[in-house]
């Protein structure tokens, strides 16, 4: 029978096992904040870093940059986010509650069984909706809105000493914007020829209206994208090696292909300027949601940041000694949403023989908080126990522990996803050899202390 | 001789090849903000890895975390941020230029030949002294100031669709109190015992007045900061163990112990609640710089919290079974600074033999943005170098490059520090072994292929 994987389970494990806690949590929180704990921080680490390990490292194409959050205005102006990066807004004017129209029809769309797609829908459009379906407060049952409004969705905040327009900053509603004001200097000091691309992780903010699903959807976020530059005419091509590309990272991480699907967007829900887009999407608890954005998005945004800033952002190509303004594919996907996708994927419960309940995270070793745990089975065997710990916590993050029965211990290491659990027994301090269990199996191997490292190491590969 | 080293040649040679660029530089930049280019983002990355490895991954006593750069206001108010977060700022009333008060006075004291030390100074006492000393303003000359004001540092912004005071919260000052908030969560789950520390790496925001110095002072900067929780009593010897680590980490990174100073504060420079305090400087070009603060905080912010959450911020003594407030070790360093500090520190010209000279990043292979370059003699000799390239970048970053003279290849990779230059020729080919150049001595050792991986591995550690 499937485990039933619910979202209260998941918050549940994670505050109690130190993966994630509510934000500022001694002063009540602060809206839908997080805090990434102790084994939160690792798993969040191993995410970043398996990333950059594929999309920068490994690639041939690829180098990364690190931009400030904090950039010139006229970088959001030119990107479009100053006019149109906004939520329509609209107030009850009885009990004064304030609601995205575009949800408030979605919603209602979901609870008469029609397929929810109120998305990028005219503020005139998703009025007459509402009139039409006579759509009520969810909060005091009225029909008495105000007009829909339009909100930005960026944080702003004041540089300097004075609060006026001059001192005006937005906190960056993504990175991708860096890269591109950036693509000159990369072009410069690198060496590139097209195709090549820039990758950035980094925070971004949006000052959504509704966050919620845990750490589905908060207003400080981080972000891993990718801005892939090709001559124009090779995009499409480039669109479908990187749509393959993001969704092969998270399979060879372990994810379950079952619980992921591809969605191409319709001609209609495209941006009016790219030539294709297609959400990877995960199957959660609260049901589907979007983890990869990949977009062909042309040479928008170059073109925009040529125009506002007066420079020439172009390529010059050797081969035909033409300057081109290149196409760009740009994968872009959440690392708290991707780390919720893998926590809920890794989720599990098995009964035992005994029947016994244990709850396990299957991670893929490489993003296991802890790689291995080290469990001597009893307090006396603390030195040559301890000794393991040191050595292998040179190479990768390992746990300690000598408290309780092994069993619990073992359960304890399940739960938190440790892969490897080596037991130093009475035995290991004169034959020189530990028990590996295996997280998954279960099963156990006996082998010498010498090859513990090795072993480990080589099942973090990806 | 020794080579001048001038933020000039650093600041120059970080932009022509891709470490630091300007932030928002297409737009006439943003005030004093940089990006890390696709080396620089490499660097910044293995410091913050280096502090990790050596922080948390290996230390048996620390945790790591990550928390919200947005947090309830209340946290700013325990912390005394919202009160005394501030500097002390005075305008001209003549050319309505602003200055900071202390600096004012201290680049009065730098030009007549006494020790610069306004710090901590009251208004009262400041504008004594400026008046005393007639001190005039630097931009048109007269003597005609406003009192002195206190500004406070914390960018502001609002969450949610209102502005108003319920909205309001801070980008963090610092990223600590993410840390002391969390000090039941972190205790409660880690099952871990005094004495224990909890360490975090994140951007925090000071809206200063003069940021300047390159990255040395930016108003967005990463933090590496450690809160080590110990029994009062213990504190002092805490405190000296956490500074001689600290020092040590900077020089078994190859940072140069004439380049470092301990400067001790004196009685009267301590903040109140603190017991010791100790700052690690650094030779930078334009003078000393505090790279490291190491301070003794004792149960100031704790207590702090636990007034104004009312939440049992307390250990539990399992041995006197008592509740105690733990004392705080606190070591903090800059992220920016002491990339800066290595930058300094590694960069080299050396006068060669032919009368040539070199510039050369004497970085330590672990923060060395490529650990190693391949350069195929040849372009028809590609096939053997790349697939040795591709092997290579499973493990670690590599560059590759055929375009030029050998010689040419090596000064460019002087330049941006990679210490291994992997030359793989016509006898490659047959006898499956390359020539390895060394960075600092330039000396050339020919090995089998199949054990560079090893080679270049061992010489990472530190």
């Amino acid at each position: 029978m499937a485990v039933e994987k619910t979202m209260d389970k998941i918050v549940a494990l994670c505050k109690s096992r130190g993966f994630i806690f509510p934000g500022s949590e001694i002063y009540g929180g602060l809206a839908n904040t997080w805090d990434y704990g102790p084994l939160g921080v690792e798993l969040k680490n191993n995410i970043k870093k398996a990333w950059w390990k594929k999309f920068i490292q490994e690639s041939p194409y690829n180098v990364g940059v690190d931009c400030a959050i904090l950039m010139n205005p006229q970088v959001w102006v030119a990107s479009g986010h100053v006019a149109g990066f906004s939520d329509p807004l609209m107030d009850c004017r009885n009990c004064k509650s304030r609601f995205r129209a575009d949800k408030l029809i979605e919603e209602y769309m979901q609870n008469n069984g029609i397929e929810p797609n109120a998305g990028g829908w005219s503020n005139e459009k998703m009025m007459e909706y509402i009139k039409e379906h006579q759509i009520k407060c969810p909060d005091c049952g009225a029909f008495d809105w105000t007009d829909i409004r339009q909100f930005n969705l960026m944080f702003k905040t004041y540089q300097g000493v004075t609060e006026d327009s001059k001192s005006l900053v937005y906190l960056r509603p993504e990175t991708a914007q860096g890269i591109f004001v950036n693509f000159k200097n990369v072009l410069r000091t690198s060496r590139k020829k097209l195709p090549f691309g820039i990758g950035q992780i980094g925070k971004s903010f949006r000052n959504e209206i509704t966050p919620g699903n845990f750490i589905f959807r908060t207003r400080e976020f981080e972000q891993m994208e990718l801005e892939f530059f090709c001559k124009p005419g090779e995009d499409l091509e480039w669109f479908e090696y990187w749509k393959n590309f993001c969704k092969n990272w998270l399979l060879s991480l372990g994810m379950k292909e079952e619980n992921i699907r591809l969605r191409d967007h319709e001609k209609e829900e495209l941006s009016h300027y790219s030539n294709a887009t297609t959400d990877i999407e995960y199957k959660f608890p609260f049901g589907w949601g979007e983890l990869w954005g990949i977009a062909d998005r042309t040479d928008f945004d170059l073109k925009q940041h040529i125009q506002h800033s007066g420079e020439e952002l172009v390529y010059f190509d050797p081969e035909t000694n033409e300057k081109i303004v290149p196409y760009c594919i740009e994968p872009s996907v959440g690392v708290d949403r991707v780390l919720l996708a893998f926590l809920v994927d890794a989720y599990d419960e098995e009964t035992l023989e005994d029947g016994d309940v244990r709850v396990v995270l299957r991670f893929h070793p490489a993003l296991a908080p802890f790689k291995a745990a080290v469990l001597p089975l009893s307090k006396k065997l603390a030195d040559g126990a301890k000794k393991i710990y040191e050595d292998l916590s040179k190479e990768f993050m390992v746990d300690y522990d000598e408290t309780g029965s092994i069993g619990k211990r073992y359960r304890r290491q399940d739960e938190i996803g440790t892969p490897f659990c080596i037991t130093y027994d009475f035995d290991s301090v004169n034959d020189n050899m530990v028990t590996i269990r295996d997280r998954d199996t279960m099963q156990q191997v006996r082998i010498p202390i010498s090859e513990v490292k090795d072993y480990i190491l080589e099942r973090l590969k990806f």
